[in-house]
């Protein structure tokens, strides 16, 4: 399942409220980037709102940006559990044209209405909008 | 030089950080976006990490988002002038299916070291990447 | 109608966080404050919490900010509609004495508690505080 | 010198991002909606861009706000030293009509380029824009 | 009850975000950090998530920091009301091993279920997690 | 060298702003809470201001927080390299008392004033602030 290609959508400006106070990209808001990205990933191949992190395996920090640097966000399905979808995540500096840093995977887990994981029904990656939820989620959260 | 389709990248997760107090999508958070996004495309298309926006065309709001929605936001460049760069824009609600927003004209201008308006040289789109800076901005802006 | 003044209340003060990477003001912060500006002024006039923007005109950004400048937002009502109200904006950096930018028309709509359009009662600009809702928002948004 | 009356200007919508845990408003958005308007203040008297905080008297946090409450927030200037101003302050919540705290002592100190406290050759409080600085501050900041 | 020692906890980073337009920490984060920081404290002593600031005392600012610079703020309780706790406060500098400020009392009051004040049944200090609340707070917030 | 104790100092409230849409803690904020306070640990460690984080090993998500829960993080350095530091890192729920997560590498590099790896000169881990840097860090970043 491994043979499609990665995504790149999401891009980020580096401005000087992302900076760590050496100057050069904060970790942190790369991190809180990813997870967002991730997260809007995973809830288009699930075909649900309600989704989380469960995991993210080890992280490489290979290089780094500098304020006025674009950065890409790229994702892929690698393989669909029944409750959960793990992907590969890359971050590259478009204008050093570096790679930022690779996740191997990254898993997220389906939820049903009360929290609690359940099956999402789907085996491969879509390339289409068609599992794409089509209501809001409720606005007051269950209590667990 | 219209005829090419708008390509839609960078996607957002409406957070509660994201709403106004009615508890729907918060205008300023998604023009906020907006000009970002707009930002990263001009970079992209006019070679130059030195760009300003100069202009929005009329925004008119047709709907809106809640939270846990997923927007998308895309661009599409439609005029090359000596030393700006005129843009579509359209942002759509991905769980909807509804355009929130279009903004037929947002210009923006190519500056050069010090800040004033500078030709950049091309005359039309790329789909490529063949124009992506490749060098940081200094990082102490120059005093007009 | 037209003949009142636009009077100048919100004022910011321009920190490293609304910079972009050119070291003048983000437009994105700009747009942001605009509109937590105007709907604060929406309320005001229309008497009612529960408003929303609808369109903003053409936003021309004929000078820009750097960081330690102060900036001032100015507002006047132009139009009552039934649903609506049309407000001019200006916005004036404080340092420089030079406007920064002016939209002819910002349209905002009262809505009632289900989020649908609602008449507002008025047909005229208020100077006092006549209008001021007395009631909190409930804190749960209605579901649409 | 303290018979002037205390001038309302910037007002905040309370949204979702200004809350506590407990819905109300979180006291640490308002103390740093206060110190930001008060530096404004501080600025227009002094006539000078580098101003810091140095005191703050006792503030009794007397009523408070919630989400889609107005704030709005007034000083005065109420004795001025060789290089620091003094000023009283009041928040007020329009909605409710209350006010949400009174602080009789904000001391702000006028600094010179090295970042030492500096005459700033007024001792009345001006009600025009006459002490307006005109030039931007620097954008590195000198290191003491 | 005074004799115990003031704990440091929280520590910061001064990153860009947080200065002002001089370079230098911007008041306004240093007070919302504080506010937080005595937040959690309260929750700690009074064994009850529902807790509001009432009243700080004087806020002395008698050094500053700037970027990179590290912070880590201080708590002590010293006094024990039927339906309040009276905090003792510091913010250091941990590289200039200056301190920042001190404030002498920071007032917290305990609130029921209906935002209003309530017993804690507290009366001493305790250094154990023998109080920590053991359920979430309802994510309603009640309408008073 | 691994069997001193794990710290815990800085703690968070978490606020509306920390929440993702599904009402539980936003994972993009806890990974940018642990980065920060992973940074000012390795800074206390090696005795020098500028540090870039290189590695994370896996993170497992074990359990969340909802809104009004509190969450303590702590470090421990496990690893002295010649110019890297290797520190476990543990989130806690201390209002459920669960672990959020832990991480048992993350990878800080020691940098000169060039950016580049440096010595520290540390062998073991201290309790004590003799490493702390006496200095501030120059305000313009070096281009690399």
């Amino acid at each position: 399942m491994q043979e499609g290609n990665i995504n790149f959508h999401t891009r980020k400006w580096v401005r000087p409220e992302d900076l760590n106070a050496n100057g050069t990209l904060f970790g942190g808001s790369l991190l809180r980037w990813i997870d967002e990205e991730a997260t809007i990933y995973a809830i288009l191949q699930m075909g649900n709102g309600r989704v989380v992190t469960k995991l993210m395996s080890e992280i490489n920090f290979v290089s780094s940006a500098q304020q006025g640097d674009l950065i890409e966000m790229g994702l892929r399905a690698v393989k669909f559990g029944t409750t959960s979808l793990t992907m590969q995540a890359e971050v590259r500096n478009m204008i050093t044209r570096s790679s930022i840093l690779t996740i191997e995977r990254i898993v997220f887990v389906n939820l049903d209405e009360h929290g609690r994981p359940a099956p999402h029904g789907y085996t491969d990656i879509t390339y289409d909008r068609d599992r794409l939820p089509t209501h809001h989620l409720p606005s007051v959260p269950p209590v667990p």
